[in-house]
């Protein structure tokens, strides 16, 4: 079993709840140290709910004793960022128009989670509506360190050791960001594999569930939970999904995409950790295909990378024009400049205009699944170096647009180091081909023995 | 301009309002008028928001008075369906569990409407979150007869004459039966064209908003108003959307569809005047099909009419899964049956087969569009006869799956009538053409003079 060697994984302990050698409660009660420990200074969480968790561990501890765990994440405590609905404790979007806000209903992916066992430990922080800049969070690991954005206490409360798992999103690169840089595995599925319903939208063709974990086996359990337990309307789901990893598979052949970022924002140490990679992978016999040996993947690259992040930035702020052009109307005071911006820019965009962007969203797709190819999976970097020092941003974007943009499911591992941080590799699959991807990125784990 | 003769129309009143003739608070009082007098017996609102409602079309008349108004709905009275969501009243779903919720926000058909300066009077009765049985609404034609659901109060408030126009939803058949029975038209469009966000869900990819009017350019200029004003994530929106109605078109070919409800449950008044419809058209030297003249279109109605009914609502069951599974589980003794049964039915599904459905329906909609081929329409009847006597039920659905499922765009025009009650004549386009079947519906009704 890998898991990252900062966080607290789950899927060992519960092999010990089932042999009775350890119990959900004890496990919670880690958990609950940790966050005593640590939570003045990273402040991961919004709200906590501990005597409601306790009560559910104990619950857990007990259906364990009788041997009839709910699922492989009964007594799994979690946390849950605070745009996703919660029945039992408010949910306040990161910023003020929703202060002390109270949903009735559990969003889709909490209660799928729930009603497998495992436990809501609180709502962890995100930037303002999962969209907006910078927050009150810590990387744990180094608390001078941005943790990342938007899903920022949901990447550092795993970091932390605070709780296994947490929830995140992913509309640029909001899961995959932060999990890199509080060294925890991200998985943001196939658009659509996981059900968004009962989270606060920022732009639903762009907007994807995700997963921060421990460990790449508690990242799996969590997703194929929500994907078993609430379905994904007008999704076939999430390929694959069960609750064992899907066995070790070497790849064939990998793309590697470096993009400018890798000579203009990529430290040197970085530069380093992933060459040693992609030596390792060599040693292994894998075939490492870049830009220069693939032309038709080079011009998908190009065509990517060019106007048409603009324009899907066109199609974010278009969608975003329900329910943010309210706010701005009503409570505009209490907005950043960009949800501004965004709602600004939709009212002028003409249907005509969006339905264009869709057309070409649609054929960027298909180019991309035409240029991906044989291939098993393009292996790139997850963010441009380790967090960086500061908390005026969360980062750059510059390896998490394209997977977003084109729907793509992506994994992020804690594989390599820069700076005495962790610096993330990622790994983008085939649309609808999400267990394929677990696969190769449960061997990639394997080849980088530390 | 043609109207329902039992309604109030809008369009008309506008075109005074810009002349100084008559005032959108002088409209309003007479809807109110209509309200006070009926509504004891109709029941068409859940609740009415007339102090605001005055409020704010005191503010359309001052913009009319300076030739300033704000869209084509400007002071425009309209019904909101009680499954979506205002900020200003509150949203209680026909069911006791959301008795007394009140949002924050409005949905964003909502929203676009008032922000087209449309007039809020009230929140029309639904059915239990629009699919369950039966309500406290009476047919305004006949009171002892239903009104249709499960937009009951959005049909029989524009039947009445209350408001010149309201908003439904179909799932099933919900907003072309009630429209049908009440004497309104009704208008689902393609499905996605106008977005459902903020309003309670059934069913994703089945869930329709639609739109109930007294005339067809009031439902055209409410349904293009929300297409233009609030977007829908991830459709190309309405085709054609504009203020006015498009110009009649003379459909050169149309299928008439009867299907086995034409001898099964279809009475002969009904029977008469459909024929009688079918002669005039034939006289204007339309080209009339049926299922006898055309082997494919026969196979795709033997093959919607079969199995993949059942199977479709299948998919709705799965998709029902969040919330309602969390209703049933706190709050089940205050749903109907049909909601147990969805759930438990959900429960049982898994993504695979859930995922082969979606296949099947792709696969049914691509017959589809090649059945229908050439032909501009097909024409059929919006109910299988007029509002049944009782209050029981709310009437068959032969007629309303095949446009929903196929979520192909759907007018209903009040153009037949049968035991002094009228009958909707159906006009099913091609997908995203929404644009070209309202001006076949605009042609249609000149040839049904009464």
């Amino acid at each position: 079993m890998h898991r990252s060697p900062y966080a607290l994984d789950f899927c060992n302990a519960r092999e010990q709840f089932l042999s009775g050698r350890d119990t959900p409660r004890a496990y919670l009660e880690r958990c609950i140290s940790t966050i005593m420990a640590r939570e003045a200074e990273v402040h991961a969480f919004v709200t906590l709910g501990l005597d409601r968790a306790r009560a559910a561990a104990d619950a857990s501890t007990e259906r364990y004793r009788a041997g009839k765990p709910l699922s492989a994440v009964d007594g799994m405590p979690i946390g849950v960022k605070d745009i996703m609905d919660t029945a039992d404790l408010p949910t306040q979007m990161g910023n003020s128009i929703f202060k002390g806000w109270q949903p009735r209903w559990d969003a889709a992916c909490v209660h799928a989670l729930r009603s497998g066992g495992a436990i809501v430990v609180g709502k962890t922080v995100t930037t303002a509506f999962a969209g907006g800049e910078t927050n009150e969070t810590r990387n744990p690991l180094d608390t001078r360190r941005t943790p990342g954005g938007s899903s920022s206490g949901s990447a550092a409360a795993v970091g932390a050791g605070m709780v296994p798992a947490a929830l995140g999103t992913q509309t640029q690169g909001s899961t995959l960001r932060p999990a890199s840089f509080c060294g925890a595995f991200g998985f943001k599925p196939t658009h659509g594999a996981l059900t968004m319903q009962g989270v606060h939208p920022i732009s639903l063709t762009h907007d994807h569930l995700g997963v921060i974990a421990a460990s790449l086996e508690d990242t799996w359990c969590v997703a194929s939970r929500i994907a078993l337990a609430a379905g994904s309307p007008g999704s076939p789901g999430l390929d694959g999904a069960g609750f064992t990893l899907p066995p070790a598979r070497r790849p064939r052949r990998l793309i590697v995409q470096l993009t400018k970022a890798w000579e203009t924002e990529v430290d040197t140490a970085t530069h380093a950790a992933f060459d040693g990679l992609l030596e390792r992978l060599r040693k292994r016999e894998v075939e490492l295909v870049t830009r220069r040996d693939d032309a038709r993947y080079a011009e998908l690259e190009d065509a990517f990378f060019g106007p048409f992040i603009e324009r899907s930035i066109d199609i974010n702020s278009y969608e975003m024009r329900w329910p943010y052009e309210q706010y701005v109307e009503s409570r505009g005071a209490e907005l950043e400049k960009r949800q501004h911006t965004r709602v600004a820019r939709a009212r002028e965009m003409t249907p005509e205009y969006y339905a264009e962007l869709l057309v070409e969203k649609a054929a960027m797709k298909e180019k991309a699944r035409v240029a991906l190819g044989e291939a098993d999976a393009v292996l790139t970097l997850s963010a441009s170096g380790p967090a960086p020092v500061g908390h005026s941003h969360t980062g750059s974007r510059a390896y998490l647009l394209f997977a977003t943009f084109l729907q793509l499911p992506a994994i992020s591992l804690p594989l390599l180091q820069s700076d005495g941080m962790p610096v993330g590799v990622q790994l983008i699959g085939h649309a609808h081909r999400d267990g394929d991807l677990c696969a190769l990125a449960n061997w990639l784990q394997g080849v980088q023995e530390r």
